[in-house]
């Protein structure tokens, strides 16, 4: 049943995590070959700095010529790690023409232009696999896809960036503010140099797209995602959580519409309950929950970055890939029957934690009450403090307690409501003469 | 692309998982054909008692006569929740030698003889799958074959049996005794009203033996399982557990030695930190942490028993079955190249917490410490309470503070050291004179 031709494989991009895939593959040679069947071989490495030195690469399979070497016929498998939209694209569907498979960590791609290779993929018969393309180590697609091929998924719910959720992480257990936090970050190598894809939720943008996609079973790209990032929440917003029994946390949060009708995608930052196990979730760790008819609700947790853990989602990849060049089959491709549209973010059902520099005289919660009632949006809770009970302390720590010159604060937390209706109300407020500024706004989620 | 002939499903057993397996197939058939890529038909339902009056299960369908259905022919999967080895051993190699693939949900038969089924299905060409024989809907035996199969997992750590979760965590949070929280998960329906396998851990042993070959790519039976339940645990461990900023979990611990060269499987209570995320695991739910190589700590959660999570990797299973029919193909099966045996429970290396009631008076911590070192048991900490220091007021509940007539208690957790070095020197300290009983010993784990 061993057959002793080995596999080939060609490896596009050989950085952190290219060389980690390089040496496991040229070190665990005997575990490779027993769970294919075959042996597998490194057959090529592309890079752009040939000259660069890679501890345990084989300094003769580097070449810079990408193209070439997914040209080149014998190879059964591309992995590809560059990152980026082209030339990899370009190489993938060259790759796909050349009856490779191909193993990508690449959610830039995949979350713009995901139906393109795939499709490719299915006319040249092979595989397009991605498990390392969100939140790293922790499989999470192939549960999607394969696991809860028989369930509905109705939500997707999930910490998928490392780097914004070491800062809220230290923003919450230092009070630093939000720079202090991503300058530590960065120090840390938790933070890249320019820091925007992340920061400015892209990174997590493109997860939510590739997610919501293989959860409802129909195309989202990232252009469908609302994205806001962390940039504007301040040390007063992560006190305003606390004292909500709350943390901050920056959301992927996929949702079925509950006529199932539709869908949408979104990335922010909202607040979530101590007690909800998304929260316990530290440092640069990721953590995805999934809520299925059948299964109930489903966690993953674990490192969402890194070379090794990233390495491991290649290989588990790589290995199925193999199985089914061996079996002269395919494993489960894309599935978008359902082809749900989505929904703009106004759509949105969400609730908001808003709180508002008030002017302290009588009449004020009336008047910001009506607002409310105007916009349809129903208020679970207000919490009003002014001068006389502004005991705890908050207002010398800019948080929006008591200010000097008859303010006072007004901290609004109201029921589900659609978006947008949120928002209208909002700028509505922003416009009363007795709201001195809207101090924070955010969304509430998993309660 | 689709095919008009469907494909037929045979369902052995109709209790609460199998009419729930029952349900989902006759009313999501949009849903399963456009995943599986072919209509897909329940064809018959084997059950035991055929006057039982089933909500939603065509009456039509229902036969007495399980070897003659698993004989038809015609089926291409056979999905088997009946449970327990006989007659379901003889059902599936049967449906097996008729060219049916199986999906099972039985973790006794396959800890007890998963082997000989592999064998008879790679013999006939056709899949087995089992995803739903641990931990319900929790997605482990696919992540862990197929998603890390590029890596190397050297543990498996998890609460994996729900009844005796719920248990515990009602002793943790009531200071219930055992008999009192089993009285209630038998009230509210967590336990049956034979909890014999929950309790004295042969669920958990039977998972850990599955998770263990799966893991480490060898076989292992639940012969191979080291075994201890949780009747002996008493309140009394509890709160000596919380003294140490512990809880006290059921566990199933599967481990590759430190050499490589064997590995263990154990189920038995014991201290975890309270900042292990699997102290947070509440009532009936499960979690397992795997450790790997290159992709670090995951964890996974979620419901692990009830008809619909259990229906749900049923039919996660059928799913992949059915497009492996399709294409001519199988997933990937039993992979236990590595050969790897099973080390006994006294080769495991383990940490103790021992809370001995010893005479009070000078000289018997000099006695206790002697032993430990006669056995090369190195200790980590040691806390003593006399009369004079027994202060926090441990003795009035019974949990090891200072006793009337000239007692007093002595905790000692040990470091790592062989589990045959720690239990001969807890037989040593039994037969010193100075010390008057054994009050608890308890594993620590997860640190």
């Amino acid at each position: 049943m061993m057959r002793t031709r080995p596999l080939k494989v060609a490896l596009l991009g050989c950085g952190v995590v290219g060389s980690e895939v390089a040496r496991i593959m040229t070190t665990h040679t005997h575990d490779l070959t027993a769970r294919i069947g075959a042996p597998v071989e490194l057959a090529g490495i592309a890079v752009r700095r040939p000259d660069r030195v890679r501890q345990g690469v084989p300094a003769e399979l580097i070449t810079t010529d990408a193209t070439a070497l997914v040209k080149r016929g014998d190879i059964d498998v591309v992995v590809e790690v560059i990152g980026g939209i082209e030339p990899v694209r370009t190489l993938i569907t060259t790759a796909f023409e050349h009856g490779a498979s191909v193993v990508s960590a690449n959610k830039a791609l995949l979350a713009a232009d995901g139906a393109t290779l795939h499709a490719a993929a299915v006319k040249a018969g092979v595989d397009l696999y991605y498990e390392a393309a969100v939140a790293g180590a922790i499989p999470l697609i192939r549960p999607l896809r394969e696991s809860l091929a028989g369930d509905k998924v109705n939500r997707v719910l999930g910490i998928v960036n490392g780097t914004t959720n070491f800062i809220l992480d230290r923003m919450d257990s230092t009070g630093a503010g939000y720079s202090e936090a991503l300058d530590e970050a960065t120090a840390l190598g938790y933070a890249e140099a320019d820091p925007t894809a992340d920061v400015e939720g892209f990174d997590a943008a493109a997860k939510a797209a590739i997610l919501a996609g293989i959860a409802f079973h129909t195309r989202v790209t990232i252009g469908d995602v609302h994205r806001e990032g962390l940039t504007e929440v301040t040390a007063a917003d992560i006190a305003s959580a606390k004292r909500m029994g709350c943390t901050v946390k920056l959301l992927a949060i996929c949702d079925r519409s509950a006529d199932g009708k539709s869908v949408t995608a979104r990335v922010h930052p909202a607040m979530i309950p101590l007690s909800h196990p998304l929260a316990s979730v530290r440092e640069a760790y990721n953590a995805v929950f999934v809520e299925a008819d059948a299964a109930g609700q489903l966690m993953f947790y674990g490192p969402g970055a890194g070379g090794s853990p990233t390495a491991s989602a290649v290989l588990g990849d790589l290995v199925a890939a193999c199985r089914n060049k061996l079996a002269g089959t395919t494993g489960a491709g894309e599935s978008a029957y359902t082809r749900l549209p989505v929904s703009p973010m106004g759509e949105v059902v969400t609730r908001y934690h808003i709180s508002l520099d008030v002017a302290d005289k009588p009449g004020v919660l009336a008047q910001v009450a009506t607002v409310f009632a105007e916009h349809d949006v129903s208020i679970d809770t207000v919490r009003q403090q002014s001068r006389d009970r502004g005991a705890d302390g908050v207002a010398a720590d800019g948080t929006g307690g008591v200010r000097e010159g008859g303010e006072a604060s007004l901290v609004v937390v109201t029921h589900r409501a659609p978006d947008a209706a949120l928002s209208a109300t909002v700028e509505a407020l922003r416009k009363l003469d007795t709201v001195r500024g809207v101090a924070s706004i955010m969304r509430v989620e998993g309660e």
